[in-house]
């Protein structure tokens, strides 16, 4: 080990939106991150360009999601084009799907460059002010110290890095002591998000399963001429004989169209990618439309790219080290889903490294990364090989009906049924899983039936609540940013109805009373609600019910500020909506990532305690 | 006149809300704009801090609204508080008002303090690069030179002004050849919003209308330590003894109060403005809020007013020389309509400006801004004298039914309720105003009962339109944004009935004819659509009709960017919002400011070319 070294809670190599997800997150939780990336500036242009509902939620708990909405295309319909039964050489259209996204979430699906992403990451880090992309940034070796990976205090992992920067005047001739440009670092915890070939995983020596096709598509953003009349709205094209296109409409009058390029079979690769000219990828997108024209004067980007899916066997190495994105999952992007996998990814691990690294929660908890987030990968897998299939398989009955097609994984896509557990941080429902796999592993149950529709492990519905004191409406989500606090969400129901009050009351005064785990995890002198914030939405008629009815545990007092909490909301249809019943109501927490994690009756304070005292640690001494 | 004048189109001496809207449009248009301030800096807190739906709409048409709508408190309700009947020495509640402006426009009304705003508009300037705040300047002399008045090529306007910064190091002694800090400004046109005292006002010697009574108001910012229920909304409070309050909650915690001081009557002004404290405005408050308490630690600005209603007899000077917002009419801040006037008031001006002086429009149009926004400032005076005996009458039947009396103003203090016309901007309808008053003077007579809710004068009503090309759901106001263009607002009905195709398809020969109006009026090297776009909206069943079953004039061509208008959008609500009968349809010329300037039929081509050579110059040759 060099004296020399420098010692960081994390270091992050790859900046890509998986990778500035994570510093977005280390940035607000406060951890001394380094985030490095090979390359000499951002993604300019090509590559991703699809969001979806969830991930727009996401970026909306950072600040993100307006700037972004606003330069973003809205995508709310897909035409199906298939060849026309009465001259199989031309393509009519079959079928207009509306996307209905915003009906899961509160975004339709967006159409934007990567690069916007990226940037809009970028000057959210810059603002913030804790955490900066290093550029140009070579990663030389990683060692993992296997003798003290079990104490979370300790540096375990030695990175080497060096600078690709030109040698600064004065230091041409120190090379005695060893090139000035190279580094060494000290690290905690390492995450690679360094894309398909990534560096991280090859010093892991993870394997990656699946493989790769001989099937290739043409990537390319145009500005097109053309009168095929749905160039606008995104479309799924099969001709009978030219192969297919997949295309979406994006910001600044592109379209990026996905086009079949050879019909590659048993017979071996045909087809030298490396010849293959944007042209080429127009001209055969001209055929397969016909008989429509295609042609254009700007191309923005192009690419190749083979169908194939794979995964990573693991996504950490003893709860150090950690992959997120592309470097444990590559498949074909037709599904315009990797950047927001990738990015939900590092959204996932995060707070909950964060927690560890802060002394919050127990490093136990970083064992979820891998099994919550492998798992939505193998679904990505399956379901993008049966979109490749679609698109490769030629026309037929499935691509005549897109519509029930695309039903399969229209859910998936948006990113809202995404479902965690059960596992340590989200126990199973008493109802279901405990019957079919009991298990000693769970001392602690939920119970699903309070809220039929806040599906314990997926992220809270979206619902519209109006705040009490203010009469402001907002959705729900906006009391949930990332910020690192987990949420006691207490829905007491109808609470003019005063036995629905006085049980309120029951739970707000054990919350209230110092051995709460509302006390016993936060630090002494931080703010009461900064581990667990403490959430109020009833269903009473607002006018007869005032504000300064309910404890004061649920709207804490500040001898400067007065009333800092003004949180406390209600509305009927939000109740509706998660199928809270108004005479029962109930409790959940929700985790730092807004998904649900565990659902009690209101007498349950027990239980919550039981629950946190599984994953938090305790900050202070029981009177 | 000195040697070294330096010529600009346009001066703005003062650089608060009025005039930086004026410098927001300067910048659109690129007008060769000095923008002078005689402050160190903008308004820190304090002052004007409510914004209303039609303020917001137009802070939108320069992409503004965004950041403000985040930063700002919705105000939704306000509750309104009177002596209890059973014991006058304490208030309660009498009633809840929804303020509703939401149902106006598509924003509700915003609290926020003026220096957000201020800093809103000096980002877009500085992002823009055209138009710069210069600060410390003094302003020296205004002369007129009434020979050239009439020449709108010419400078008329001298104007000296000084930089008061320190000396520069080596100028010291340079006093031979004059100060180095004075300056002369040669300006075609001066804009003077340097507020209630304002100097450019005096050098014009125009007299202010009205006077100021002997009531005395505090004003101040708090965050308030209180347990009065309604403090997170807006109240109206009268007390039996101890007078009024009105409270507007605000961002950042803070709460806003206007606390009346003193009973001051016919006997003179016993009240003592300058001995008044924030500690002597809160014990008043506190007062009159009994049985509540009230008081605070941290208060942010408070000030001292004193009731009056002023205005100037004329806004303009020979075309050359104008005022706007306070400058021109004073009045107390109750309303919370000062700040948004006086935007609106250079809202007005600007785009008559800046066509003029880019030789698009003719200069006779200059002469609407007075008539156009005085009449505004009239109708203003003349409720905020009601609002202010609201306030100082003390309790009785009207403070009780807040709900009522309110409703007097509401579509007033919203803002889209403001009617222009008729003038030469915005003939007359023919079924009333001619009927009446009939005149020589308009030789156009638009035809309301086309659009019955589409009202001649008033902004475009607001409602939700479909991107026929896109299927993206888009505000109607999003297709008017402030760049200086006119609209020709085609609204064909539902033209999968062939009658009314084709008389769309007539119109649209017209439009598209070298001696249209389209063609004549826009420079020969512009694009086609520069100077009047040309947008329609249809009510056909959107899969009836394929865009390019349009005519081209409809979505230009462009050689290299394809089809460069998408924006032919359809949605039957808004025919039904905006009344128009789907089997007639009509044409609706939209100004640059979003106002409806003529209605008339699809065959209307005739009157619209007449309509659009009244304002605006020709560019080029007919052949």
């Amino acid at each position: 080990m060099k004296p020399n070294a420098t010692y960081h809670d994390l270091v992050i190599v790859g900046a890509g939106p998986a990778g500035l997800m994570a510093a977005a997150w280390a940035s607000r939780l406060r951890l001394d991150t380094r985030l490095l990336d090979d390359k000499a500036d951002r993604v300019q242009n090509g590559r991703a360009d699809g969001l979806h509902t969830r991930t727009m939620e996401i970026l909306d708990s950072f600040g993100l999601a307006t700037s972004i909405e606003r330069a973003a295309y809205q995508l709310r319909e897909i035409c199906s084009w298939n060849p026309d039964p009465e001259d199989e050489s031309i393509i009519r259209r079959t079928q207009r799907v509306l996307s209905k996204e915003e009906d899961l979430g509160r975004y339709c699906q967006m159409g934007i460059h990567q690069g916007f992403i990226e940037q809009t990451f970028i000057d959210f880090l810059n603002t913030e002010g804790y955490v900066h992309v290093e550029r140009n940034i070579q990663t030389k070796s990683l060692q993992i110290d296997e003798a003290c990976t079990a104490d979370h205090d300790a540096y375990p992992l030695t990175l080497r890095i060096s600078h690709n920067r030109p040698p600064r005047a004065g230091n041409m001739s120190d090379e005695t002591s060893g090139s000035p440009e190279e580094e060494t670092i000290k690290a905690k915890y390492v995450l690679g998000t360094d894309g398909g070939h990534s560096w991280v995983r090859k010093q892991l020596s993870l394997q990656m399963n699946g493989d790769r096709t001989k099937k290739h598509f043409g990537v390319i953003d145009i500005i097109p001429i053309t009168d095929f009349p749905d160039i606008r709205v995104s479309c799924s094209v099969h001709s009978s004989q030219n192969g297919s296109i997949m295309t979406i409409p994006r910001e600044g009058r592109l379209v990026r169209l996905y086009v079949q390029l050879a019909e590659t079979g048993s017979e071996g690769d045909g087809l030298n990618t490396s010849n293959i000219t944007p042209e080429m990828i127009v001209e055969t997108a001209s055929k397969i439309l016909s008989p429509y024209k295609l042609s254009y004067s700007h191309c923005d980007w192009w690419s190749v790219y083979t169908v194939g899916q794979q995964y990573a066997s693991n996504f950490s190495v003893d709860n150090r080290v950690f992959l997120a994105g592309d470097a444990v999952h590559t498949h074909s992007p037709t599904m315009g889903a990797g950047m927001n996998v990738s990015m939900q990814d590092t959204y996932n691990l995060m707070w909950k490294l964060g927690q560890v690294a802060n002394g919050i929660a127990q490093p136990h908890i970083l064992h979820t990364y891998n099994s919550e987030r492998r798992s939505v990968a193998i679904q990505l897998i399956d379901l993008d090989r049966k979109m490749s299939n679609f698109y490769s398989d030629g026309p037929g009955k499935e691509t005549r009906d897109y519509d029930k097609f695309r039903e399969q994984f229209r859910t998936f896509l948006s990113g809202v049924s995404v479902q965690y557990g059960p596992n340590i941080l989200v126990p199973p429902n008493c109802a279901k899983e405990l019957s079919t796999s009991p298990s000693e592993q769970f001392k602690l149950q939920s119970n699903q039936s309070l809220a039929s529709n806040i599906i314990i492990g997926q992220r809270l519905p979206s619902a519209l609540i109006m705040n009490h004191a203010e009469a402001n409406i907002v959705h729900a989500h906006t009391l949930l940013p990332s910020d690192g606090r987990w949420r006691l969400l207490i829905l007491p129901g109808d609470i003019s109805n005063s036995s629905q009050m006085s049980r309120l009351h029951e739970l707000a005064s054990y919350l209230a009373s110092p051995s709460s785990f509302v006390h016993t995890f936060t630090p002494t002198h931080a703010q009461i609600h900064s581990i667990v914030e403490v959430l109020t939405i009833h269903a009473a008629p607002r006018y007869k019910v005032e504000p300064f009815d309910l404890p004061e545990i649920l709207h804490p007092f500040d001898a400067k500020l007065g009333d800092v909490q003004g949180e406390e909301g209600n509305f009927d249809d939000a109740y509706e909506q998660w199928g809270v019943n108004k005479d029962m109501g109930c409790v959940a927490v929700v985790r730092p990532d807004q998904h649900v994690a565990y659902l009690c009756e209101l007498e349950g304070a027990r239980q919550l305690e039981s629950y946190f005292s599984q994953i938090l640690l305790p900050q202070r001494m029981e009177n």
